[in-house]
């Protein structure tokens, strides 16, 4: 949601420039702030910033996104497994990315894809595997083995106009070694299956760009944190259609919620999420709601679709400030980091962040936007200190010392 | 340049007094915040501060100034060596500092007598040692040997009125003694060549006061650290006069450019160095211009020659405001540490800090000074903070997670 100073919007922000009632109220009636997910100027990942807003020192704890990726999609994954985030891509014949995304693949599509690529078998060297679809071109990848290694480079290039990379091995160990060598082996038995796949075929037809081949990056085994029921003594649940969302909450122990129409994009069903949110509530002290789809837009570097987005979760907003009980309950809202529309990266500045319910110490802040909040009585925090704020307003903190 | 509020200014910081309207010009363009070189309270030197600023963790890399000093003064300082930063100063015949700063003698008068002290030989116990005149009563002693220990003490008692300090060892291991041994006997023999020094027999004919001893402070060895284009892949230069400025910048791999007329005292070219940097930042990424004077006027406790500097610096940054594209580079003011005209010492008052450039985040700040500056849109950072925050701004730092 957050982002920098666009030209065309008179050096606005999306969240500065959008109509956004419902945001504005909750900064009135609360108390506002900026935060550093991680610390000042460093651009986070989702992954690192959502462990830590969940009040996890990421930079102690993470342990690569594979696994995050892997557990939010539904894999168990074991703890000598290691794993990957995929996208499903298009190249060229000479390998040169053409899009990371291809072309942000439809569900479906990617679903016919993935249950080929799981019957793929790899003999010599023999290894077993997950590989699991997501929402539009994510995907997972687990390979199972007792003698596996995470220090292997990506295929991904992370960029387009380039060559796919070779997985290369980062140490000496003899498990590095056959990790590289069966993933160079999967990578390419996946090439070929998908190069001739009949729903890339069908793709060119209804002139789609194919998914022509897999792209792995952030090998990582699962992160060993205990979960919120222990750290604070709640019952957590998540709302979130994003697989690596889904798999930070999980490792947190929180409850995943499946919500009908959910799916982690522009398209997603704002006020389903909300309704789970408020019936999730009455069951559990505290309830994560994740929106992907502003990230989404920045990404795409499209300020209106993003504005729109920031206006449809004010509406959402709307809703929850109706139907909870703010006597009795707490409501924040933030960002797990900036985006910017313009260079269409993480980047590192600050989120605005606004927290209301009984016992805040309400500011003046009247806007909720980067520059509004940045006046706020919370000042400048970190993304780790979030959660024992929330934790402490409803109790559930321990006092250090006596 | 950051001070504390003087009751002759009517409560004004020197900065808060000055004319200046570019500072104020580059604070309302840009977003501003007060800055810990270190942390809240704590005094930084010159050597921490910068290393702070150029993103270090100083608390961690940081091993005296004497090393940073001496290659500053460009002395190649080895692994094994153990480095001072010296003054020229005077004494009574009872060794009782009467000017630690022997009048701020001239670097011409400087240069002779270090070219006299390098002409000594200490034979029993034997050393090679450097010894380099810098700025003023600035100097740096290297002294060089395989067996060597910085657990010493200083002589440099840092204050007037009391007598200089013998040398002690800080631990018991026989390093540490040989090279208390090694020191007071340089020491003295410095002494003794300086007393009848004809360089000092003219200076007491001139009514200065004679440079008669050398103090000796901050036993260290070169920092190990990353240099910034490891860190960030950029290219860096520094433009600073000072010593240990320029060995910090040293260490941290920027290129030292040499400005004809930069001194690093009141009487430095300040037109000249802003010339030298909008030249150098033609050909790096970043680019650091470190101006002394300030801090000089303040622990001489001359608040209207440090009020007429800041005017000065000023007219440095209109020049740099006329010659920078700011639609393509970020510019940003600070200080190193506040220092008061009043204790004529660095204190752990927070600086001032602005940063302009094209995807800032405005504020609604419009002066530049230690008040107005805490209220802007960067709140209260630490100096390890700036560097990140920089770096992202001109895309040049990784991502942390996925």
């Amino acid at each position: 949601m957050a982002d920098r100073p666009i030209k065309e919007l008179n050096w606005k922000t999306p969240l500065e420039a959008a109509r956004k009632p419902s945001l504005n109220q909750i900064a009135k009636m609360g108390i506002c702030g900026i935060m550093d997910p991680i610390a000042p100027g460093i651009p986070s990942g989702s992954d690192t910033a959502t462990l830590a807003l969940l009040g996890y020192d990421a930079l102690k704890v993470y342990s690569g996104r594979g696994a995050l990726e892997a557990i939010g999609s539904g894999i168990n994954v074991l703890p000598s497994d290691v794993a990957f985030r995929c996208n499903f891509a298009t190249v060229n014949e000479d390998l040169v990315v053409l899009d990371r995304r291809a072309g942000r693949i439809a569900n479906e599509d990617a679903a016919k894809l993935a249950e080929s690529l799981q019957k793929i078998r790899l003999e010599k060297p023999s290894v077993e595997f997950v590989f699991k679809n997501t929402v539009q071109h994510r995907a997972a990848l687990v390979i199972r083995g007792e003698k596996l290694s995470t220090a292997v480079s990506d295929s991904d290039p992370e960029k387009v106009g380039v060559k796919v990379l070779e997985i290369r091995p980062l140490d000496e160990n003899s498990e590095t070694k056959l990790t590289v060598k069966i993933l160079n082996k999967l990578m390419d038995k996946f090439r070929k299956l998908l190069e001739r796949h009949p729903v890339n075929k069908e793709r060119s037809k209804r002139e789609l760009l194919p998914a022509n081949i897999i792209l792995c990056r952030g090998a990582g085994t699962a992160p060993r944190i205990k979960p919120l029921s222990e750290v604070y003594g709640v019952n957590a649940a998540c709302i979130a259609a994003t697989s690596l969302i889904r798999g930070v909450c999980k490792v947190a122990g929180m409850k995943l919620i499946d919500v009908k129409g959910a799916t982690g994009t522009p398209q997603t069903d704002f006020m389903a999420k909300a309704k789970a949110a408020i019936q999730t509530l009455k069951t559990n002290d505290f309830v994560v709601l994740h929106v992907k789809a502003t990230d989404v837009a920045s990404h795409d570097g499209d300020v209106k679709q993003k504005i729109e987005l920031i206006e449809k979760i004010d509406r959402m907003f709307g809703y929850m400030l109706n139907n909870i009980d703010l006597n009795s309950t707490y409501l924040a809202v933030t960002a797990d980091h900036t985006t910017s529309s313009i260079t269409q990266n993480h980047e590192g500045d600050p989120v605005p962040l606004a927290i209301t319910g009984p016992y805040v110490r309400r500011d003046d802040v009247e806007e909720f936007g980067e520059r509004a909040c940045a006046k706020g009585g919370l000042n400048r925090i970190r993304g780790m200190d979030l959660m024992p704020i929330l934790m402490n307003l409803i109790g559930k903190t321990k006092k250090f010392g006596a």
